[in-house]
């Protein structure tokens, strides 16, 4: 029978690997980057800027929790789902709204049913639950839908931690069992007619959780692949602990998650991060950081972050990054990007993030190659000496 | 002896007429429109979309009185001049900062000697005059400069509309005087090797004042022309008088003024005004409303004016404008633009800003073939038609 998503490793270098998925609406070579398009659109970066060769994003995110409540469910199917909605016709994971229920603190109630929560958008109150968000995911049509889940705190103590697994654990089969209702009532907005070995189903991916400790995450991985997606990502990392606490945890659970599925860290990070995360054998990463401190006025280079607002740089003629090859960095200079900060322009936000994402993505470009190449132990220590170097 | 710009008539039909400006960056296919481009931006739009061929922009605007202040001539100077810090290759005109400290009102204090004002970026006392406008000017290296003058108000008396127009024909003296000094000096950072039977020298343009009076408009071209520059403007139109009145004085004026100059109709105005103005003899126009109206959810099109918050779009998959081209119109809805306004995402100003833009320079392409083939006055009337139609 065929599947929503192939996925195949084409190289290894130690733990780190490179494979290829392929998804309904195309291959996604890993280990690859997806840039947050939270309510729709990857913020200050237009589709085709994208699609460009410089950035050239194969998938995108988008975040049910902000798409369900605007525009809501009825717009986006009568706009033919997300894809027809916003324009794009590439892949897009989206995600379930459980970690963006859970971000909103003490305006959220956690019960064994869902989660209940004010509206941000009109006060409204409202519940989503694992049943919900598979519908709102497949309203939305997106090629890799995620599992309804509960995150604990990064520093959650065993027991804390071991309650939100176990609730995570009971969601995930729920989340199981109405996607898989949904996809045979044709819900799914996105369905594509099978073709290439794949289904042109929707795809479904768990979540590991279990915070900081090691036996709590192998037993989350154990019993979520025993009720078996089609591959599997790390969630609650990056949420308050130490990084070395992180890494520490990745590095003991990699190893015992099935090699032949695509391994998804939810939410990391720097660029150190990602090539980290590559080390230890994952395969996806999403995060805001590209997007949001470039309208911060933050720029990510080869040598190290780059405030572009620093005076130092007032009559700098040289780009962002000498060695970065973007639309950005072969047009502008430092000058003018810091003067566009300062102007209040909304170019300034625009090219920043433009720049971000195409170093982001760039380096995961590189990280591909040098995994193909059995070069990555090589290109990772240079990668690192460089980007810490403090010369920018 | 060769000129910093040639202006050649190509067509006409009645008073309209399509020509070709060579400025010593490239040329210019006249009646055009451009881009205001206030501080060193044309707001929320990149120069690669400016170029692209849906906008295909010839000729941009820079205002010296924000570039002055900010990031100012020292940065400018250090960084080679505005075409080098911007990134941009094609002409700029730069006006002359005249109007903006005009628009300043209470805040600045007109004498015979120029303009004092306090800066909106760090409140220090500044002084504008003819000759710190063309010094700035010089130092900015834009293809066409701009004679530092005085604007009267729309409905200004008799007194005062001359008072005003004999101080802007001295300044216009004391503008020419120390542009040609500075020209001598070498002081025009954008100065090119003389070819093509041009200079390579910066061009400058006298502007005609007098409000609404006509004998008093008619004795400013003629002194203006006395004094002699490269192109004409009208200024102190559309600056509160009703819109009729500003035809009247128009359709007196054009027909006095020199033929085988450049035309330029200054800060005027929607699309219906363009199409007008060409039918009076108007070359060259600019105006903020494509980039600040879109930033405001305001969409031209040739139905006429859309405002994208309407909940009637909240479903529609329509384009802004079924026969415009643009890449925007291409790709997405009215249901998604409105979705992106009001969840405030960038992308919905930097869209709108590009459609925008796209219209109005699209209206001039049409302008400019209807000319050629002898059909403005029917591509006039359609226009027209179909713009007030009110269907949109």
């Amino acid at each position: 029978m065929s599947k929503p998503t192939q996925f195949s490793i084409e190289s290894r270098d130690g733990m780190a690997r490179s494979g290829a998925l392929a998804t309904r609406r195309g291959m996604i070579e890993t280990p690859v980057f997806m840039p947050v398009g939270t309510a729709g659109s990857v913020k200050g970066i237009r589709f085709e800027e994208l699609e460009g060769d410089d950035l050239d994003a194969k998938i995108i995110l988008g975040n049910t929790y902000h798409l369900w409540l605007r525009p809501g469910l009825e717009t986006i199917r009568e706009c033919g789902g997300l894809h027809k909605f916003i324009g794009w016709q590439r892949p897009i994971l989206t995600d379930s709204g459980g970690f963006q229920v859970w971000s909103l603190g003490e305006l959220r109630k956690i019960t064994e049913e869902g989660t209940e929560f004010r509206s941000h958008v009109d006060g409204s109150l409202r519940f989503l639950s694992p049943e919900v968000s598979m519908e709102v995911q497949a309203a939305l049509g997106s090629d890799i839908a995620m599992i309804f889940d509960e995150c604990a705190p990064g520093e959650a103590d065993r027991e804390t931690a071991r309650r939100s697994m176990e609730l995570t654990l009971r969601w995930a089969k729920r989340s199981r069992a109405r996607f898989d209702q949904l996809q045979a009532e044709g819900a799914d907005s996105g369905k594509l007619p099978a073709g290439n070995d794949l289904s042109g189903a929707q795809a479904l991916f768990g979540i590991v959780q279990g915070a900081t400790h090691h036996d709590l995450r192998r037993e989350s991985l154990a019993r979520t692949v025993e009720i078996g997606f089609d591959g599997y990502a790390i969630g609650g990392l990056s949420v308050g602990e130490e990084k070395p606490v992180m890494w520490d945890v990745l590095s003991r659970l990699t190893p015992e998650m099935p090699e032949e599925y695509p391994r998804y860290l939810m939410g990391v990070g720097t660029p150190e991060d990602l090539v980290e995360g590559v080390s230890l054998g994952i395969d996806m990463f999403d995060c805001v950081l590209p997007t949001r401190n470039g309208r911060n006025g933050q720029a990510f280079t080869s040598l190290g972050k780059l405030n572009i607002k620093n005076a130092q740089w007032t009559s700098d003629d040289r780009p962002l990054d000498d060695t970065c090859e973007c639309a950005v960095c072969r047009r502008h200079t430092r000058a003018y990007l810091r003067h566009l900060y300062l102007a209040g322009e909304m170019l300034a936000s625009i090219l920043l993030t433009h720049h971000n994402l195409a170093f982001f993505l760039d380096t995961l470009r590189r990280v591909r190659q040098a995994i193909r190449s059995g070069k990555f132990t090589e290109f990772r220590r240079e990668f690192t000496e460089s980007i810490n170097s403090g010369v920018v």
